[in-house]
């Protein structure tokens, strides 16, 4: 049994108010830079419109705060439903998520009622939430702060498609990392305990039960491999190398023409990089983002290393000298993102929310740029496919230490 | 040689300037009921987003009469050239069509700031164009006019695609057509001459030269194809019985899941239509429309008639009897769309208008609601795909005389 | 009304026997040199396998002959009728065409005992044949005369899949063809007859009627382009200028990698050309082959010509100056296949033989090195889609003569 | 460093001769009932055609063996080299996979010729086989049990595609199985040891080294799922409940068209199953095979249990009272397939063997009924990407135990 209110989620209510009011407007804040038309378009299916995600998440409150737990409420529109459901199937018939770019309609000024509408209606629901909803609430702000990254994620890779290649945000400030020679440090070896305990604040549901695991001998890199790095292994053959790859990974470059990180430029012989500020001239000393786990995992071998494993990382993550776990780019592991021993689905509705992507997919650990701060901990998995590059994706490398 | 300032396009310097401003004028106000996102997005790679029509249509302003003749003419932002170029080689590298609705971009109002811009320049141009801008830009008017038919067509497909089916304009008005049984009318047979001598106003490469041809006795109705008669052909199993159709034409519609005309829905056992006044009960008097050639084609062959030839409708189009030339709906001919004998394109860059499509189309004849008024004539020729249904298509028959 | 038991068919009742005997062989002898694997594979959907012509063909007769007219048979195999259909909607459901590949059973040997079956109930009817019948065997020759075309055309394309390029014959003789500077001869111009009047032997549906046309003036070449000339084309960047082709030709030469005719390869900077005899030295002289409509179009662009439309080329026919007009190769023309005025199928199951298929393919009109001596005829229409290869096609150039 | 030429497979000289001779021998065996043609197709990609097998089996003694340790040998023809390369980078350009089906020469026959010519050479290397070659011997012929177990199930998959649905044998015995109410037994809890030592008889590179683990409580059913079981499934709707469903596995359900497993058909309402002795009635009590990792896993959680990871299934292999772990169906984990810790690949050639396919698979244990008889062991490891269903693939549950 895993309920979603668990107690430990449970916050002051005044807290717990004021925190709501917080991420929906930085949701908000996020969005302003973009026009109505930005707002609007699906780059790929993959991808969502910022507005979709703006209603998305607004639908989350509705369907599973009000709906159930403020006596009254009807929807503000009976098709939002349809519209914005994401892919509960419990949630009854969606629309398809291919097609999100076709909605001109509500228009971005809809949704932004739609969002007042609803955050109306939650403040009362805040004054006096009834046990079961404040878990729920802090679920449904978790999932906004998941869809504040994808948010600029996806708007990155839609104005990408613009040849005009325009910014954001032209004062969008990159990181800054670690510097300086890696150096790998020892992990814990024998028996060791992984996953989220789920008794000191919120945690997904697949980051549960906190649970044994044998770790053999490893090192693991104290800072994430940079741009600098990136270009010997580009330099060095690393894209013309079959024996690099993985058999599938070999294909996926091929079919997708990859020649450096998504995002790269050449022009006049200089690389660039093109991110939330615009077009800027590649920064050797930082991390390389954008790279698939293929690519990840090709460049480790090529370095004569690996990529670690999730409990690994997560291991390593409570070593006082590792750095930039958070806060720079998502770090690929060498794990499929499975169940851990031990795993349950929320019940309810929300069961949907983790465990029916456990296939195909590789853990990444840590956190990026565009992470909302705090959002992130140490036993947080995060998972994409291997092929995917439009994330804020990098990599740390680990060794046998035996 | 078919030099494309033919004296015959010349209007008085007043009437081309009032043209223009009404022309350009007529677009802006079919553009009005449309938000930026409307404007912004393509919902197939066959359409364009109703913001491309508005920026192409000055692009070809800009490129073809200010660059040449409006001395010190800069263009108002080099992006533009590649942004919103078309089709034309001769006119360098351009943005891939399928990624026009990826355009967020510039934005409407850019837009609308670049139309304003060169009509300002325009203006100054009108007062006293050279001789040989003249007829450029009649043709520019014309061209502009295509793409106001254009604009409506694919702003219904783009709104189509919401659940929501929502109203371009809910005042719109569909034409009302001939009612009452179709009369077939006697053709003239023999040796006939069409085609356009292009003496008398604009036309377009592709209806000249005036040139004779054989025409077989045959009949043709003076009415186009209802509603009615095709619920007739539903359901008389018309999409079910491959006896009927082209061995192509069987396999887009399967490919298709064609069942009734395009825009066609079915709710609670009564037919609706889509259009850009909404969701409307299906008019059984109406002029069927959003039809491909196959699904044409196989109704007259089910009908026991055919298609005219293009030929046989522009000898009929003399005949006083015959009603709904235009204004109604494009009508499908038996005629894949290649070039008169004769035929010559325009020297120059516009010399790409028109042949290179001559290719796996085939040609309608008349016009249709959305076709501005005097746009079309009994000379001439539009063409599609024989798949194509997101066109303002409908059908006339015919038979043989003998 | 269009019988397909038109008397004009009928030959001797001996003569007929023979004729069968005769056809039949023939393809047998195409067959022989290719092994029961060669016979088996399925190169493309457009391609069928050897042994699957040689089973068609005979459920040709088997289905519209033998049990409708010969009392008491019964179908060899019942699953024939499935296996061995092409198109005939009327006939019953049949198997997908593009997975004729996968039939490794029947065997070709069991195909040959099918065939041999069906050749001796045949030989009992045709010592009588009942009048209606002895038009449907005539009709099945025709039918087998052109699957005996398609058998080596097919043939060439499987073997050409083989990296090792092996000879279906090696001893294979190319056509000699017409050599010297081409003349351009002046066609009959005004109204003219074209068609076959269906009243000496054998003709198509597609060919008749008889009818009356307008030519106006031209001149057309006596004889076909050739490699030579070819040769001319692509070292004048005929493949690299998109202003020369047809923007459909421009996109299918793209998708398929086009630099030079099918079957061409370059070696250690010489061209080669494969075909039935194995891979060998180009021949300049040689008429060119393997080239699809669209790039028989540019070409002919290129060239200062155009390609002559059909009726053209069949009133030059009869000009006693036209060289190869038979015997060589497929001359596209610039006509599309669409139904000759006052066109009527046959009547019955093989009405579906040609009218079907009147839509998206451009005629072709000749004959090739594969036809089947004395099959075609000056009113013979073959047809193909505009970017198909893998045919016997090559093309002789025509222009405006006023 | 993991060198191929582990002294542990050796084996002394006449036994590997013999065996050499033996395995050989069986792969012919299994290729005797298949026609030339049989032998020539290829169902889909994935699959190999039977000649193809014989041939690259053939090619891989010649290229690892005969060319490194036989002085003075020759390739028996250069074009082998090309064409029955699978997949090994270093080993040069080969023919595309996909295409491996079009290749009607060499002939079977002269596949045949291939073999002798490489066994008569293999003979004399295998009376004096220099000491780094006896473990490569051992690996081909470890590398022609799998071949041979693939050409069981690819020639399955070809034949499926006839509609007529051809028997391999008719007189093909499957396997029987456990039958009665499972027992889930508990496996061994705490830090484990999996993985092949290496030190007793071959094992691949992917199944080192052994290490250790950590196992949570955890019961594994003594016996496979069932036909009958299976049924169960379906009836209770179980492909069209998503909720069932990985979110992945849900969309290759539905674009497969997947109601039951690959292979059975439903005819006047009663299940049948092909199989390599044709279509036969479904047997209930047999144990299911042909599903998906994605059907398996969606039953699991139907039946409220889960898959097994490899780790549990090797650790309960040793339980005395676990059946059918092997020579029945492969059975799906709910491990994705990723390197062990400490996994070296071989050095060399064969390096590529097995590592570079650890991506986007799930692990497979146990073995099939196709399986050659000794070839599998426990610590053995198969994978297939998990919408694969032409493999013997079944299923064992498993839960947890606390």
């Amino acid at each position: 049994m895993n309920a979603i209110d668990s107690a430990v989620w449970h916050r002051p209510t005044a807290a717990l108010a004021s925190r709501y009011a917080s991420v929906r407007a930085r949701t908000e804040a996020l969005a302003a830079p973009l026009s109505a038309e930005d707002q609007c378009i699906q780059s790929m299916p993959d991808a969502s419109p910022a507005k979709w995600h703006r209603a998305h998440t607004t639908w989350f409150f509705e369907t599973f705060l009000l709906l159930p737990h403020s006596p009254g409420y009807r929807r503000l529109n009976e098709d939002y439903a349809f519209l914005f459901n994401s892919y509960y199937e419990a949630g009854g018939p969606r629309h398809d998520r291919p097609r999100r770019g076709m909605l001109t309609r509500p228009s971005a000024a809809e949704v932004s009622a739609y969002r007042t509408h609803v955050d109306a209606t939650m403040e009362g629901l805040l004054r006096e939430p009834p046990g079961e909803a404040a878990a729920l609430v802090e679920l449904g702000l978790q999932h906004e702060e998941q869809h504040q990254e994808l948010l600029l994620t996806d708007i990155l890779h839609a104005l990408a498609q613009n040849p005009l290649l325009p910014a954001y945000d032209p004062a969008w400030r990159e990181p800054t990392a670690a510097e300086g020679p890696a150096q790998f440090l020892a992990g814990p070896e024998g028996v060791a305990e992984i996953g989220n305990p789920g008794t000191a604040g919120f945690a997904f549901d697949n980051e549960q039960p906190r649970h044994r695991t044998y770790l053999q001998p490893y090192r693991i890199a104290d800072r994430l491999v940079t741009n600098a790095e990136w270009l010997g292994f580009i330099d060095d053959g690393g894209y013309r190398n079959a024996l690099l790859w993985m058999s599938a990974g070999w294909a996926a470059r091929a079919a997708g023409g990859w020649e450096a990180p998504f995002h790269w430029h050449r022009r006049d012989g200089a690389w660039f990089q093109y991110g939330l500020g615009g077009l800027r001239p590649l920064d050797p000393a930082a991390p390389v983002r954008h790279i698939s786990w293929y690519e990840a995992e090709a460049f480790a071998r090529w370095a004569g290393k690996r990529l670690p494993t999730e409990a690994e990382w997560e291991a390593a993550a409570a070593l006082p000298r590792l750095r930039d776990a958070e806060g720079v780019a998502w770090q690929w592991t060498g794990s499929a993102y499975r169940p851990y021993p031990g795993f349950r689905p929320w019940v309810g509705a929300v069961g949907e929310y983790n465990g029916k992507f456990m296939a195909q997919q590789m853990v990444l650990r840590g956190g990026s740029l565009a992470t909302p701060p705090g959002h992130s901990r140490a036993t947080y998995r995060n998972f994409f496919p291997p092929e995917s590059r439009w994330q804020f994706t990098g990599l740390r490398l680990a060794e046998d230490a035996a």
